[in-house]
């Protein structure tokens, strides 16, 4: 399994990914989830990847090879808005599952979905899930958040507590938070985390952390978390008896 | 949807459902998914059902009709031991899945699930869950806790929180912040949530606590998690930087 999670803010995006690529519980190895394609001054673009590690792979360094190509359609260098790069994404998954996905299904799920958050200038910085069948469907202020993966052990704390204009530091703990609900619940989520923060404008994807288990912020947030939450279930009042 | 749980702790069972269930987004209704049957001093079984409403109810009403028919193996209140009473409910599931399956498969999933707690004179109090094909496994202080229906938002507080030594007290709670955290991010569970606190050897099922939208102990605690929440995330450092 992965968790992949994509926050846009008013000032930039947040996106985050596991590393973890299980096939059974016997084949667990780590990956990098995350992509970064980018020319700095002139466009950012992050893919974050989940499913069929194959399929994933193929969609995501063909178009790697295929860049700079200055093939319209297929470039994303050439792309003029994030929008088309979404398109690219999405048809270079068309063309993936096309060739593999008959051979691929009587072994298991060929499908793959993506996040593609960047900028590219000219434009607001953006955030796309390209879904398994090729098409995708934008993130806004009215729905700031995108996950694909297991995405339902790290949702309640993004519902209750991401707001659009809360800052990228906050939006980047928001996430780390999520992932912790996420690992707790689920082993096939694992670290390292990936987590890239990007300030709208910068066109510079520079600021990559990233959060094995052994990091010292990360054991602090969990254990500070896990400690206060302790705390404030303890301080609620007991429910009411009924009968 | 449907969410239930039961929790088994050393001093006995709190078993809570919501009232939620649709058939599409337009045909949404309030029904019961906690079912008591009991023989005060002698025997309490609660079941909680989720899947197919006709199933479900064909197999509970079923089971009502059929008790103190005194048939052994279809008997309820003939039943020597709670893993009797899960083997019953299995079989009735089995029987109906046989005779209304492939009626109604074409129009969606006819499949249902149980949770069946409670206690018999002479045994602890038993926590059992059944499964759509009718075999069923039993809960212990190893995984003190039994979900059916959208069981994954409402996991990570009960992961964290939950011991098998709480007080039922404290278990009732934590079982309602998990409904509440399955609430906000799934519109298919929904209020009024039936909560039963059983005390083990009492052999009476009398607290059973139900909590409407505007209860004002559910409202209170819903305000009061969801700020202490904030305050606590507030807290915490945000992550450091890479780059």
């Amino acid at each position: 399994m992965t968790y992949c999670l994509g926050i846009l803010t008013t000032t930039g995006l947040v996106l985050a990914a596991d590393s973890r690529s299980n096939a059974g519980v016997d084949h667990v190895q780590r990956v990098c989830k995350l992509t970064t394609i980018e020319n700095p001054g002139e466009r950012v673009i992050v893919i974050l990847s989940a499913g069929n590690l194959a399929t994933s792979q193929a969609v995501v360094t063909g178009l790697r090879q295929a860049a700079r190509g200055g093939v319209a359609g297929h470039d994303l260098f050439a792309a003029r808005t994030l929008f088309d790069v979404a398109q690219i994404v999405g048809d270079k998954l068309r063309a993936v599952s096309e060739r593999d996905g008959k051979f691929v299904e009587p072994y298991g799920d060929p499908t793959a979905s993506f996040l593609v958050g960047g900028q590219i200038r000219g434009e607001p910085h953006r955030l796309f899930e390209v879904y398994a069948p090729g098409n995708f469907a934008e993130a806004s202020d009215r729905s700031p958040f995108m996950q694909i993966g297991e995405t339902k052990y790290g949702k309640p704390i993004l519902d209750r507590g991401l707001q659009t204009d809360v800052s990228l530091d906050e939006a980047a703990k928001l996430a780390l938070l999520s992932f912790d609900a996420t690992m707790r619940s689920n082993l096939s989520v694992g670290a390292p985390i990936d987590l890239m923060r990007y300030r709208a404008g910068s066109l510079s994807a520079t600021d990559l952390a990233v959060f094995d288990e052994d990091n010292a912020y990360w054991q602090g947030l969990r254990q500070r978390y896990s400690d206060g939450l302790t705390a404030l279930v303890d301080s609620l009042p007991p429910p009411p008896h009924g009968g």
